[in-house]
């Protein structure tokens, strides 16, 4: 018999206390874990009480993850070296711009067995360009790390919707164990060997996300709300043409009631998705096709395409003029979008290797983003993919 | 130097005409094709005069796609023998209820030097159970039969909107004339061998869009139309978090205004991905993944998913208590759905091999569309997906 092996979780954010609550009921269920579970909890005030002792009586995140009660055996520690000082199962699941700082305030204070696994979605960015975050967890801890990504908003895992998660683990063995340690009823998981192409569908996701939303915002011909219908056609195979006389500027006639423009958005997130096999395949050889088909990639993919998260901000962006940065200032209250800082990073891996030609749909969303074009020329970018060549 | 190959259309309904605009186009811009394009047009009277008549001298189909120009060359044929007698190619573009009956006809009234090319979406549902259209086409008229599919609408296709399509086609030559016929540079072809796959992707997916759309009626705790956030919290990575006081039922305090339960669907809709993918190694062996990842495939799929043109009905169905046979002659004219039957004829062949465990998405659409299942029970059907085990 085996010890049971401690578990840590660093980070508290929504999906980092969305993910305790599960870990946190999976521990108690198997013989294969300890059941205290540490979560390093970042220390601030929330009215006047330190967050920390917050989650430890009332067992609830007040401040990233109001609602839901997480359960007793997850202990907030306010010291990271303390939180994952004995762990097995180091869980990171923090913005990404902590990582470095984290690993490097953890350097030295873990067990040299232990292993982790990241949540984190974006690749970590420094000056001599991209790097995959489980790679920094790996190189800077000198331990394995597995990855765990999908189509997984903090909220509605809290609520315990259905929905799908992909572990990438490169063992099969420390893959069982994970599903053990995240599978819940409403929470799927399929393992994966493939870990750098799980992690990969996370981080390059957000660039088609800018694709869709500038499609939504610059070419979808909208049908005002509460407008109604003038006439309503039953077309072949029961879809249905609306017309609405008084909003149609193009004297074609016809406006789709549903959405005119719903395949043009198709095509573009396939292409987008065309475009990230195509990345790994280049510069992370060895991708599996069928991995883009789990959730870390269709799923995460047309979620984020179809959520429209962004949407307010890429509308301001594209009618007032302002930048990115900008916006996000006013929009976001300061929190950064993934997307543009990725598409500059791509860009210049794509530059040195002369490939720009090769992935205009990332090319193109970067000179939007820098106002180099404008985003009513998108499309044309993408007139002579090569992917139809 | 060859003759120039003849084209003939069999069909003229709104996909039928937005692809005679386009095939007409062409082939005046290529010398591989004769200049005439002669398109089968079922005879009716439209404001008392003949649709052939009306489609020949003003250039526009107006009963089935209005405010859109026929090419010139293009020539409306009452008769189906006079349409396809001396063509090289045969395009057919009707409903497959249809396809049996025009091939009748057609044997022995067509060049034994004929190849075709099938639009036709859904299955040939007969006593003996499914049969691909394209291959009744083979099967009648003893020619090869490539096939078109992909995220299309007809009338945005007409509008030019930007958009793409597969076409599957096993002998490369052939192939590279059908992309010369087919394509634009705003209808952008891939054409790949893998032609049974690519057919099955069109037959399949609105199985898959039932599933998405009771989702939308089921699941989906959507926020009144107008209703503005009481509070909006800003979360990690951009995403936001709006909260709406006075419409959550729930209590948890939290719901998302871009659509609580994105990850539900996204998870269901992948799912349902992954058993068109099983089914098609199981009944048609020979399936490429890669197949999955073109318009045929993730495109078309979502775009049926997303694009909500059968909500209305789903709706009703849930809502009302009718059977869908019923709703389909109050709310769509008596149109018929494809999903509900193509659900029921795959159901037959999954029971005769004892795999309806294996696909419980298919499974469950055909038990709720027979009213053996309640759609708020759909998502426990999925709790155990083999995908998962």
């Amino acid at each position: 018999m085996t010890e049971p092996l401690k578990v840590a979780i660093v980070g508290s954010g929504n999906w980092g206390s969305a993910i305790a609550k599960i870990v946190g009921h999976n521990v108690l269920k198997s013989d294969d874990f300890a059941t205290e579970v540490k979560m390093y909890v970042y220390e601030e005030m929330v009215d006047g009480r330190k967050l920390t002792e917050i989650i430890n009586t009332e067992h609830e995140n007040i401040k990233y993850l109001k609602g839901h009660k997480l359960p007793e055996n997850v202990v907030a520690v306010p010291d990271a070296r303390d939180a994952c000082r004995e762990a097995d199962i180091l869980i990171f699941v923090l913005p990404h711009q902590f990582v470095r700082r984290i690993c490097s305030n953890l350097q030295g204070h873990i067990k040299p067995t232990a292993v982790a696994i990241s949540l984190i979605k974006g690749f970590d960015v420094h000056d001599k360009g991209l790097e995959l975050i489980s790679n920094v967890v790996r190189t800077m801890l000198s331990i394995d790390c597995a990855v765990l990504m999908g189509a997984n908003i903090a909220s509605e895992v809290a609520g315990e919707n259905y929905c799908e998660a992909t572990i990438g683990c490169k063992k099969p063995d420390f893959g069982k164990l994970l599903k053990k340690l995240f599978q819940t009823d409403y929470f799927r998981i399929v393992v994966v060997e493939d870990e750098i192409t799980v992690e990969l569908c996370g981080a390059l996701k957000d660039i088609v996300g800018i694709s869709a939303d500038i499609i939504d915002c610059v070419y979808k011909k909208q049908v005002p709300e509460g407008e109604k219908p003038d006439e309503i056609y039953y077309k072949e195979k029961g879809t249905v043409d609306h017309v609405y006389r008084n909003v149609t500027a193009t004297g074609a006639g016809f406006v789709d009631g549903l959405g005119y423009g719903d395949n043009t958005k198709a095509a573009v997130i396939r292409l987008g998705l065309m475009e990230m096999v195509k990345f790994c395949e280049e510069f992370y050889p060895g991708s599996k096709m069928s991995t883009f088909l789990e959730s870390c990639g269709v799923a995460d993919l047309v979620t984020t395409c179809y959520g429209g998260r962004n949407r307010r901000v890429a509308e301001a962006f594209v009618k007032t003029g302002k930048s990115i940065p900008e916006l996000e200032k006013e929009m976001l209250n300061g929190q950064s979008l993934q997307g543009p800082p990725t598409a500059a990073e791509i860009n210049i891996m794509l530059k040195a290797k002369n490939m720009e030609d090769r992935f205009p749909l990332f090319t193109a969303i970067h000179r939007i983003c820098i106002r180099e074009l404008e985003p009513q020329k998108f499309i044309d970018c993408l007139k002579n993919h090569p992917e139809h060549m």
